[in-house]
């Protein structure tokens, strides 16, 4: 049993998940799946044309200071960018085609500190290059695979899974059918899916 | 220095954080000061009519089954109410006029435990009597009071508090100006008061 790491290249609070779900996962002996989707679409048919913590300021304020001590408790460098929410359209496209390389987590954990520690805009090709690099790949194959039509369509068939699946918000957990919402929850989504493999019989 | 907490009655994740606070802080040495006010009107100048849990219903599914978990772990009961959100606002009245008595943190946990364990409708006066009972109080004078245009002039007060102190959802927490927001940060919230208590000159 697995726990599904559903994260949007976007969201605050999918930081430091991120960096943290194969360390806390692997301490467990639980595997990560890494599955990339669009908050965008999910919060349109909320009513929102922005994120909840622009649209909603007393909540956005208290998201940047809270994120703040989650960052600081968990040894995170951390910079409030400049642009909020970045477009992470191109970044997700790359992670939800290469989702099973084994390289994936190094290329979304780079992305994740370019746009939450090091201010730079994760929609500007040079930077995705610099995060493929970080991760050992050659960045313009790459890049050109991302664009093409059957890529743009499977990011958008995952984004249609996670709404079909109960998700409303990123990060999210899923070890089966057991849905954990927030960066506040890895550690109990983690436990889960121990806690399932430990139930399952011996055939293991 | 204190841990203020910050409830509402109809407010699903405010109760299991009513019923562990006072322990929780007790076993670090900090006091607890109770804190009700009323989402209602937050809310409606988010632009809900409605408990987000309902105007959203991935969100609210997804609460229940958490909430569902959280009492699990934490040993407390737990019904999903018929009626949601009930109707809290002369709970909320008796519990504003009545926040520095020593019973009070007795009714604010017999509320809670109607609501959300019972399958009581709290907003009924003779169910409200038996809360103020189980916290030893004699009913009918504290009924009449709390319905005084004074009771309700100072629930309104306390929730422009509220609003001005930066808070957007219960429950939350405040240490000095420190807000924490949800069941999750309970632990954090009293942790902080202790370590600004323990920061404090000798002259405690």
């Amino acid at each position: 049993m697995a726990v599904e790491f559903w994260f949007e290249f976007a969201s605050t609070y999918s930081y430091p998940a991120a960096m943290r779900v194969e360390d806390r996962a692997a301490e467990r002996g639980v595997a990560v799946v890494w599955r990339v989707f669009l908050l965008g679409p999910i919060f349109r048919d909320q009513g929102w044309n922005d994120s909840p913590f622009n649209v909603y300021p007393a909540k956005g304020r208290y998201m940047w200071r809270d994120l703040e001590r989650i960052c600081g408790a968990a040894g995170l460098p951390f910079r409030r960018p400049a642009i909020f929410p970045q477009n992470g359209l191109m970044a997700a496209r790359i992670a939800c085609w290469f989702a099973e390389e084994p390289w994936l987590p190094r290329f979304v954990r780079a992305v994740y500190a370019a746009n939450f520690a090091e201010g730079r805009d994760i929609s500007v090709p040079a930077v995705l290059a610099a995060c493929l690099e970080r991760a050992g790949q050659e960045a313009p194959a790459i890049l050109d695979r991302a664009a093409r039509p059957e890529a743009k369509a499977a990011l958008r068939a995952r984004t249609d899974e996670a709404v079909r699946r109960g998700l409303f918000g990123a990060p999210s957990f899923l070890v089966g059918d057991e849905l954990f919402w927030g960066n506040d929850r890895l550690d109990e989504a983690v436990e889960w899916a121990e806690n399932a493999l430990a139930a399952r019989p011996a055939d293991r």
